[in-house]
């Protein structure tokens, strides 16, 4: 199997097996999240309150934690529940959504950090303020390419964190040893709320099926921004891409990410 | 009136009556359900906060109870809500989603039941859960149909529950007097997130406006799942179809409804 | 330049500087809202807890607080970051959703009128109910047309609100010395879930680059009515018009404002 076609067949197994995947994120992207795992035959389950997030993680496929509309009662919820995946094993991804900015999620992002995410997905900004550095958000988004966060994203792994993948215009994921960089794409997925916060819980279905927390995370990023390439195409704006793009995820075809794919 | 043409004519008494209905939902299908009401002529309105709640269940015309992203504020004015609506008369329903996997909400749908609720709506396994046996959910869908809930959908109508609606390829809705089984919609329903809780609000608007549960249940999953149909046709995925549904059901016509229900 | 060159030109400024709004909104609206600011080039951030919401008011361009789903933990967030833009000079925006049918929110609203907001933005009866009179209001849509409020939006400038913005088929906009009325808009604006809690975030984003809360609120208003104008034409049903609202507004021209606005 070639590399292209192995990040390909991720894509088949979340089909066949229909991951479980426990999300923990935010009131603004909960239901466009649902939809993109829906499309692409994951089975989403939002659980987020404290008496019942630990034992959900433990029996999922797959656990997102986004720390976009933190609450109190969020916040402890995702505490045990990143506990939880860690001692049983379920694969966990963390998006560190605006740390960096606010002292309060900058310091449960760095806790969280301890239970090992397998991922840890953000833009530059967050990875690099999640590291310990200074980021350069203002708000939810970053003005800085995902390269400059590189250094950051060592810094995380040699953390116990499995992979690092941080968005831009050109995305780079690593693993320490593999380093992936990815151009497919389009600027519209900056405007439409919740298409990097989704990406985030397709990364948790791949990892649901694919024990490398590197090629889940290339096979999750390149199903998104592919499936946008398709969508961009029949779209007037934001409004209409939002819509295509989830029917793109449910009609995309393995090949086309083997042929498309700009790695 | 044949039975079609009494089902088809709650749609017609929801829209010139504009019922308003209070939902108690949750954080993933808020907004869906939302549209889904106002494209039938029907008045949402979302209060979920424990000091407010039994004030507007007693003065709404329907309350929804559905048990998704539970939180212990959600659950706490849920209880007061249900009490509110049972002593004031306000028809209501209880949706229990992912009831049975998990102990929390499990333990508060019980509780819930006690109330009376007009209708619970549910998947088999929610229902089967609901009533004290063993489901079969992960998650929130069952892989169940819905006639394997039709002993427990019996138990529920003993407890005091006026009829039990659960969905599935075939519909099973029961008040243990009539039994319907509806055969309309399309498998496009499950892969966007918060077509059943849309439902179950559905059922709210229709329990407003015609006093038999059954009917009133019926006349909801006739609605939804013949609309259903429609948007399908003109669909290119999940995204469109989602879309649509909401078009299509804001110009459901009566008619189409008495002639293409199977029933 | 006239003033309806004036109105349009808000929108080129919104573009170019892109405003950080803080939105503390529903749970119901919040993705719609975040898609509406993006469309228009602004950056959403939704931030809504005790912890961090003060020092996210402080830094943000513009606040909006609205009062949809409202919380205990929300209440609080609301009241200390009302209290930051008051000391910051943030500009910002309450939208009293639901006020009057409900004592719990509606004490909650006077006490952040006396953090003096820049602009309050409601229909009629939350309006009436806001400056202590009494509404007419089931549920959150009004039955009073704009008209009706004009008086009570008096009361609310003497206590030191910027702007009034009180929303119907006629819209009135009023700071005491001048005063609107656009007639922009349609009906269909009122079947789906969250354009008026988007049009808020609208004047929020207008109010960061527009010192003048009566011109930041016509702008706002103009850029909401002209592009669901544009949108109707495409629509279907109040399905494909809040997914063709959210493209009109991404390429609405400013020199269309000028031409449309009718006021």
């Amino acid at each position: 199997m070639t590399d292209a076609t192995a990040v390909a067949d991720v894509l088949t197994r979340v089909r066949e097996r229909a991951p479980l995947v426990h999300c923990m994120t935010n009131i603004v992207v909960a239901g466009f999240t649902a939809n993109v795992l829906l499309a692409l035959g994951a089975s989403p389950a939002m659980v987020e309150n404290r008496e019942e997030s630990a034992d959900f993680a433990s029996a999922a496929d797959a656990l997102l934690v986004n720390l976009g509309t933190l609450t109190d009662e969020r916040a402890d919820a995702m505490r045990v529940a990143a506990r939880a995946a860690q001692t049983s094993g379920t694969p966990w991804i963390l998006d560190p959504v605006a740390v960096g900015g606010l002292g309060y999620r900058t310091r449960l992002a760095a806790e969280l950090v301890a239970a090992k995410p397998t991922v840890v997905r953000g833009n530059a900004s967050e990875v690099i303020s999640l590291a310990g550095g200074a980021g350069a958000a203002r708000g939810v988004d970053s003005t800085l390419g995902a390269q400059a966060a590189e250094a950051e994203a060592e810094a995380l792994l040699s953390k116990g964190v499995g992979a690092v993948a941080v968005s831009g215009p050109v995305d780079l994921i690593t693993d320490g040893v593999q380093t992936w960089r990815i151009a497919n794409g389009d600027p519209l997925m900056t405007r439409v709320t919740g298409v990097g916060c989704a990406l985030g819980a397709v990364v948790a279905a791949c990892a649901a099926v694919e024990t490398s927390p590197v090629l889940a995370s290339v096979a999750a990023t390149a199903i998104m921004t592919i499936a946008a390439e398709h969508a961009v195409q029949k779209s007037a704006g934001p409004g209409s891409f939002a819509v295509r793009l989830i029917d793109d995820l449910s009609t995309l075809d393995p090949v086309d990410i083997a042929r498309e794919l700009r790695a």
